[in-house]
């Protein structure tokens, strides 16, 4: 495999291909559409789940953890959620292996290990989860109950790409349980807005809140928020989403409860999750020719440092500098890694850790030490520049917050130069084959017209944002009444 | 549902089984043999995780993440390990449901949507984990790869109980992989050591270190290595394994390196585990018969306090004087609950406390207040005192650094009482019917005695105990020579 990657302009799914592999965050595994998680990969998602994690405790939620399996009885009781998902079930039938009698070494089904009632492997977990909060919930003292789940899902997905779209995947799932719709569309639109906070603060990814239509919400949801991000494609990425669901599971599973007037009333519910996408959306945004970009907040290691000597005593001095260096970076709050590796050249060491996307290298060479500096490069810019060491500790992490807010301020500034508004159907197709990106425009509310123009384009709504102001104007496509634009795209 | 435990003295197996439902800590599904871990129980395991994690991350571990589905052709290629799990695997066959044309409303598998090859959920996934470490070893250079991952696996279990023996359980699983035969021994002696300093130091409960007889071993394992605990009812729980596996899986992988000297070999192997069932061995060894008791270093409340007033004047000079008090403590490092729930009368509070096991508990009410007191109660003997609210917040870091001592002490002593050197198989027998525990016996090495006397007993070997002394005797069972005592027991 060579070291160079495609370039994005010759063939930008292909660079993402190679990047994430080359990159070692991930690969392809024996199991069709299945990832394998490596190290490096894994490390990024730790974070992300950590600093979420924190988030969704400081909401006031709660982890736990709902089987795996879903019976199919209780799978098919939501008749929409059921609907959107049947066709991409993985179910399990026996519970036994046993030796093929036909091939020595070799094993099959046992044919009496046959379960009774086929397990669906969990696509989302409503249907479980809602079976048992029925026993958790008679009064309104029982509720909120606000819990969340970190957990593996399966979908089978006939086209998978490594992060983007896998037949399984991590995520984390939220299960929330309310007395009143208000406080449940509340719930709804405050995870959408950690979610948002999470994606922008975090990933350095600016986002558009907004609602889904219709056709493009979440199967058994009232509505759905979401989070949407630019690619450096012009293709939009669904980042999170945040369901209201009214009633639907709660009559589905029969929970209902005794209100504070000691009346009965169905359960109000919501549902929201973020998944390893993320890491998709994160490597799509920030990434260039050379690799990965990460942003410092979420970088497993912000600086690396690279010795460069001939000698061993050129070694043991650099040796030593770096280690004080290193323990006052650590102590500012800074992660480093000592690349000490006596089995690589330096400049393999700079190509590796400027695809892995290491916000920051120092590279200490004699001449460093003899005049007290060290060289500084960025990683995001590319920039480098020879500095004082003495300071330096302090100089770094307003470096790395330079950089998370460049980072963001760069993406931001390349979703608003791709983000056009249009008023006719030729400007939409126009921006559609040129700049692409997100088109804002009017509609006239129907899924037929919805659907006609993904026919016609492959552009799909990504959302009516929140922010979109109302204002009088006529559907690009049919020409009919329309009262706020909607934010049209390509998307993953 | 009575608000009392069953007492242990009556029947262990049910207080255990009542005391994990209504201390809140996990409740069966609706699917077969598969749990609920609800809030409480899960903060509790992610104690468990964070501290286990650390300690593999020092031990220069990384995360990972592999797929939950084991391709048929994979799970059958190391043969023993295949044997071992064949009989409890749950298989998916299929990956679509349509509607069940029979049966309106209803979905059945669709016969068309049948997989080439079944897929089963993991048992345990060194097969996933070495068809993967294939393309990552060419030479010495790529070794050791040290990986833990955090996942559900599933085994079929027929007699499942919540937390000790469930179709799906939450744990980890180390991989490693290694040039030499010296390093990979070493690397599961130390992971071994690794769980028994953890499930001492946080979980206060002793432990034997040893290995396993051969009837015993981790199906494909060269050598299993394990933790033993005993708990209160005198029987024995494994709370911990890690395998040398030796080449047996680079073997059915066909995993080679070329070593320092150029030659090709077999990389060598190791694997292991901790799983929810440490929650099992956390609840029998501590709790009593008014509900569960934690360690001070796994419970998710250190400290709760309850405020006690009739008016709503007191409540508000009490509330001044916790806040005020409860930042205190939790600057000191100890983590409160202030339990100032409306909804709930101070018994029903205390009640509660008591049975999920906070290990201090604060009662403030007015009196308290005029005399600058706090009643301070301690869960683990139950005894409780009126202390000088002034300097309780660093008291009370030491206290709880007492109880987990007092713990770990009761537990051990515990333990030694219930050890018993035998020399013969009538007193073998009359230790087994009368005082239980770990009986320490010569036996002659073979697994003919070792089942013989399974059956006669249902006493098993836990391990042979790596501080079990080399000196001669006679087989309890044959009279043939034996050079070392082994430990039995009746085990979970």
């Amino acid at each position: 495999m060579s070291k160079n990657l495609t370039k994005r302009s010759e063939d930008y799914s292909k660079w993402y291909n190679e990047l994430v592999v080359k990159a070692d965050l991930a690969e392809n595994s024996a199991v069709r559409g299945c990832m394998v998680i490596k190290p490096y990969g894994f490390a990024i998602w730790e974070k992300m789940q950590a600093e979420l994690d924190k988030m969704f405790k400081a909401t006031g939620h709660q982890n736990a953890y709902f089987p795996l399996f879903v019976p199919k009885s209780l799978f098919e009781a939501e008749e929409k959620n059921a609907e959107g998902f049947a066709k991409e079930c993985a179910v399990v039938t026996h519970y036994r292996l046993q030796n093929d009698p036909d091939n020595p070494g070799k094993l099959r089904v046992d044919p009496e290990a046959k379960l009774e009632e086929e397990l669906v492997v969990r696509p989302t977990s409503e249907a479980i989860i809602w079976n048992t909060y029925k026993g958790w919930i008679q009064s309104y003292r029982d509720l909120p109950i606000l819990i969340n789940q970190w957990a593996n899902v399966v979908r089978w997905e006939m086209r998978t790409r490594l992060f983007l779209r896998t037949a399984e995947f991590l995520w984390q799932e939220g299960h929330t349980a309310h007395a009143t719709m208000a406080e449940a569309i509340t719930e709804t639109e405050q995870m959408n807005t950690v979610y948002a906070t999470f994606v922008e603060n975090f990933m350095a990814i600016p986002v558009i809140k907004g609602v889904k239509t219709e056709s493009e919400r979440f199967a058994g949801a009232l509505d759905t928020h979401c989070i949407e991000a630019l690619m450096q494609d012009g293709k939009a990425l669904q980042a999170g989403t945040s369901h209201f669901l009214g009633q639907n599971f709660a009559k589905a599973f029969d929970v209902k409860f005794t209100n504070n007037e000691g009346k009965q009333d169905y359960v109000w519910a919501t549902s929201w999750g973020v998944s390893t996408r993320l890491m998709g959306a994160l490597i799509m945004t920030h990434s260039d020719d050379k690799g990965l970009v990460l942003p410092p907040n979420l970088a497993p290691n912000q600086v690396v440092i690279v010795p460069i000597y001939k000698t061993e005593e050129q070694h043991n001095i650099i040796r030593n500098v770096v280690n004080t260096l290193k323990q006052k970076l650590e102590d500012n709050g800074v992660s480093v890694k000592f690349d000490d590796r006596d089995t690589q050249r330096p400049g393999a060491k700079f190509a590796q850790h400027e695809l892995q996307g290491v916000p920051l290298r120092i590279a200490i060479g004699p001449k460093d030490i003899e005049n007290g500096t060290i060289e500084l490069a960025r990683r995001d810019n590319l920039t480098k520049e020879v500095v004082d060491i003495e300071g330096i500790e302090n100089h770094i992490p307003q470096l790395l917050e330079t950089i998370q807010k460049e980072l963001f301020q760069k993406a931001y500034d390349f979703r608003e130069e791709h983000t056009t508004k249009v008023d006719t159907f030729d400007e939409f197709k126009t921006v559609l084959e040129t700049k692409t990106g997100f088109i804002s425009a009017h509609w006239d509310g129907t899924a037929e017209t919805e659907n006609k123009i993904k026919e016609l384009t492959k552009a799909t709504i990504r959302c009516i944002p929140h922010n979109s102001p109302i204002e009088d104007g006529l559907c690009i496509y049919t020409g009919k009444p329309s009262r706020q634009r909607v934010l049209f795209a390509k998307a993953y």
